[in-house]
């Protein structure tokens, strides 16, 4: 996607080779005129898999989860929560999540009431670095015995074997942008999906 | 608001005297299109404040704060973060917070670069109940230095002090559904505002 290059070009921040923050529209401010475009895109790139539910993780996914069930005619959303409140107290699908930014696992807890056989789950997510988050996700949707139509990610790391990992999944993943590196804070993007 | 008590009374889960819990619709699944009535609600109440920005918590609030945001013409929203990933490594404006729900103490954090002493921002969140969290959303705008034009809640526990804690900030406040009681398993109302 275009416009995302060009807006990761223009207010990404690289850390390094291997970081990139987009705080300033994405994951700590949201740009919610940008977000739904983002939400449209996902919409066109999935349009035919009929989803009945957009899953995400807390906290990053859940601004561009909801721009894309609003894409989709206004879709409930699900979004995992990596720790369980007090007032959390039924059963639960769960799934371990290792956090590399953060430096620990986490478990990935989603009710068991809000995923049924019957849906049709298409999961959205900030980024895809090593995989960790979305395959948790993935892992969620399976213990509900959910169809899986396909995983959607803003911005992927590609050089961190995240798509590598989902690749037993078989499911369709599309990423609206796709860095191939970050070197001498420049960023190279691969073709997008 | 009528049609949130009504979905409180419908969807809502006692637990015990003081805890309600909406995990159906607000804060874990999302009914999208709900939210962007309480959105609009909150769009009517505080109009003519002018925000420039809306400024929430990590995570349940997300959601109510975007679609808040689309409905005052797409504005930007701001989510204090209550862990500090490695990626997080400027300046931040911070409060700490004591969650009863979790049983600790997490520090709230704003990068500083996203508020500005020419912002006005409206401070939208999913519960007011001893005030903690919304306090230090307070405490982060004042170090900013901008104009807080007012706190909107979708629901208040107003048993739990929340509201009298941030009476000394002077600011509007504003919640769309106001929990007087929780008795044996009955939530009794108060006139919202």
């Amino acid at each position: 996607m275009k416009a995302l290059e060009e807006r990761i070009l223009r207010d990404g921040l690289t850390v390094g080779t291997e970081i990139v923050k987009v705080d300033s529209f994405l994951n700590h401010q949201i740009d919610t005129d940008f977000l739904l475009q983002l939400g449209d895109e996902f919409a066109r790139i999935f349009a035919g898999t009929a989803p009945t539910k957009i899953l995400t993780m807390e906290s990053s996914g859940i601004s561009v989860a909801m721009a894309t069930a609003l894409s989709f005619g206004r879709l409930p959303v699900i979004f995992a929560k990596k720790t369980a409140p007090s007032t959390m107290v039924e059963e639960t699908y769960a799934a371990d999540v290792m956090s590399f930014t953060r430096g620990k696992v986490s478990t990935a807890r989603v009710a068991k009431k809000f995923l049924a056989a019957a849906d049709r789950v298409l999961i959205i997510d900030d980024f895809l670095a090593h995989g960790e988050a979305a395959s948790g996700l993935v892992e969620i949707v399976r213990q509900a015995g959910a169809d899986l139509v396909g995983v959607g990610i803003v911005i992927e790391k590609a050089f961190q074997g995240g798509r590598e990992k989902l690749a037993p999944f078989d499911c369709p993943i599309a990423a609206l942008a796709r860095i191939g590196q970050i070197e001498n804070g420049q960023i190279h993007f691969l073709p997008a999906d």
